[in-house]
């Protein structure tokens, strides 16, 4: 056993290794990252990435929207049909180093420990090919909507579309992708399972203990981009009774989304993160103004609920100041159910290694939704402390990013290769410490 | 008569031209200007001023803070001490063609015509210099405060403190100014009268059908740029409870400025016309907030009331919120009386040549207002359509301004040279229609 102990300490040292340098590409005097999609700092992230998986002896493919794959070729009968794990590198405007990072960072190890018994022989049987998945501009915060990488590999986009996104300076996803020459070719990858591990960014692992959560489902959300338009006029002589005020009325659609969901009998999330207003100079009354709202909830029916109290929200306060109030974009994100079967092997398998665990829901969106779609998929969260994240203090301790390693390996080789990772019948003991 | 008509329409359709040109320096395609203090647009519009001032054979002057001066020379003998004249090139972002622009165009003319009458002869008397001075940064929109250059030029503010004041972007004034060229010499100039003519920003002038208002004086005001820091968290999971929002508490914020205004027993005029958001993502709670408040009234006791209206509001949002709220920074401007004594020399001067004018009271800030510190000042006002300003519908007919500069003509010839003006007794008839 001495052997298979210092085979996981590596890989667990791995994991976080791979964290800590994640984080020098784009690190923020406060501790964080501002690594925006396609950005020069997501560049560094990516190229250091490629290296790893070329070093490591993985085959590195782009796809068109800049999804990075390192994949660990195992069966090439299979159609290139593969296991595939992963996440994102990149993150909030001042967020932190685990939010996505940790996902990749993950499934990078967990690669490297399955090519380990490999080349040891410890892999007894035939194995599909497993594939680490790094998927572009996740966050939704450079460009919308988010998770844009997955959802043009499942289809739910297409290329042209995505590519036409553009950020708020007008460039294009696929101008700064080419900068940074993350525009590739069509793979011809197709996951048949998907695995993603990421942050809790709430406290329920936390409260209970729990090394990880399995998550059943996700909320569904709206999220809309509302404009208003006043008049612009200066701040000084304009009667008040004759201004059209595009920030006045903002500001009161602002407080409104916040009293719907004060005002839902079930628990629904709302906010507004983002505003730009024209021509925002202290002296002049704003001619227009751009929110950004989000509605997360466990039912379409009260998120239907939800829209109908802000449209009612919308005409009132745009008779109240006189300003056009028009939804520019709307985005739906339905209610999803993680595939069941692969939750219940997971959760076996995790009692069986003692191992505990929750079961939980997430409000956030993750890349695991879009996969949902088009294959059976996991999703598993770590804890987080405080649940803060999209942040610099976002924090996962080393002890608990080890348990999470830990659980993810058991709910790998449960679920790809139970049989040939524990030739023994002693399951994946061999990753426990 | 015949040949000072044809003077007068010479000089009336240089005061034309000369906004039109100036209009083409950082148009719009709304056919408003965005020409902020020192930006690209305004070297422009300067260069083409010093050169207009060189061809007419003015002396061009230009101090630390960037001051154009166009100086004609008449008597060398009286220590600089000058009659000005003048106004302000730099606009809003989104802004008009005439706010500043008019009362430099209408100093130049005024300034040219004089020269004319000297060149000619008409001239009999000692007369003292006449300055047309176009002061930096009058605007407060790239750079607060607001009245930069003039109130530098008082006194009112080191040159160091404005060279020092900084764009959104941290460019420093003197930076910026360096690099347009407009970084001067201290000037010995010492005004005993500033005439400043802009538009009303006000239907005053238009619904009672006067060409010229006589401002009387200034209501004050207080500028307060107000922070408001909350705690970065995702959008999605962060229970609605937990959420410390600093823009739904700037939201709340600039709400209740705006109330403030409404339970207000006299005229109060309040308004935010600018926010700041950190990190202003769609899926970010907000960490940060700043809006820019500003609360003008015609007593600096209400004033203070609603400064103590705004405090509570403040302390009230901050404990619902849960977030830090700080004024950051406070500027206050006190109520202004105009020089009665010259404004009652202009008003006599009007009607002796039959033309119509009202007394008024300015809320917009102009530099007329730092000026009245160091010597008399007039500020007159010309008709603005729908008293729209600070936006590219800023409209001032052809009409109004050619009444506007006869009006004004009256008034210099009054304060300044009414006997040189008018050797013949006839006032300034020649400049009339």
């Amino acid at each position: 056993m001495a052997e298979t102990f210092a085979i996981n300490d590596r890989y667990r040292e791995g994991v976080l290794q791979l964290i800590n340098q994640f984080s020098e590409f784009g690190a923020t005097p406060e501790g964080g990252v501002d690594r925006l999609a396609a950005s020069e700092e997501d560049k560094l992230a990516r190229d250091y990435l490629c290296r790893w998986f070329d070093e490591k002896g993985f085959v590195t493919l782009v796809d068109p929207v800049g999804n990075v794959f390192g994949v660990l070729e195992l069966d090439s009968s299979q159609n290139d049909t593969s296991f595939f794990c992963g996440s994102h590198l990149d993150s909030q405007p001042h967020g932190g180093r685990f939010d996505g990072t940790l996902g990749v960072a993950f499934a990078c190890m967990a690669a490297l420990a399955i090519k380990g018994l490999i080349d040891r022989g410890d892999l007894t049987s035939t194995f599909r090919n497993f594939v680490v998945a790094c998927w572009t501009s996740e966050e939704g915060a450079r460009f919308q909507p988010s998770l844009l990488g997955s959802r043009t590999f499942v289809g739910q986009m297409s290329v042209e579309d995505a590519w036409n996104c553009r950020d708020e300076d007008g460039v294009s996803l696929k101008q700064t992708l080419s900068e940074i020459g993350y525009v590739g070719e069509n793979v011809s990858l197709k996951p048949d399972h998907y695995l993603e591990v990421h942050i809790e960014q709430g406290t329920k692992l936390e409260n209970a203990g729990a090394p990880i959560g399995i998550v059943t489902s996700a909320w569904g959300g709206r999220k809309l981009s509302i404009s208003v338009t006043g008049k612009a006029d200066h701040t000084g002589p304009t009667p008040m009774e004759d201004r059209k005020d595009a920030l006045l009325a903002a500001a009161k659609l602002i407080q409104e989304v916040n009293e719907i969901a004060k005002a839902a009998n079930d628990p629904l999330h709302t906010s507004v993160g983002r505003i730009e207003v024209v021509p925002n100079s202290p002296n002049t009354v704003a001619e227009n103004a751009v929110i950004w709202v989000e509605l997360r909830g466990t039912s379409d029916s009260m998120l239907d609920r939800a829209e109908q109290s802000l449209a009612s929200a919308l005409s009132e306060i745009a008779s109240e100041t006189g300003c056009l109030i028009e939804i520019k974009n709307r985005e739906v994100r339905d209610v999803v159910l993680f595939d069941a079967s692969s939750n219940s092997q997971i959760a076996t398998a995790l009692d069986r290694e003692e191992i505990s665990h929750i079961d939980m829901t997430t409000i956030a969106g993750h890349d695991a939704l879009q996969l949902q779609s088009i294959c059976s998929s996991s999703l598993l969260f770590v804890p987080s402390k405080d649940g803060i994240s999209h942040s610099p203090d976002e924090f996962t301790s080393d002890d608990d990013i080890e348990r999470g390693f830990n659980a993810t390996m058991v709910a790998i080789s449960e679920l790809v290769a139970q049989s040939v990772l524990s030739p023994t019948g002693e399951g994946c003991s061999c990753l426990k410490q």
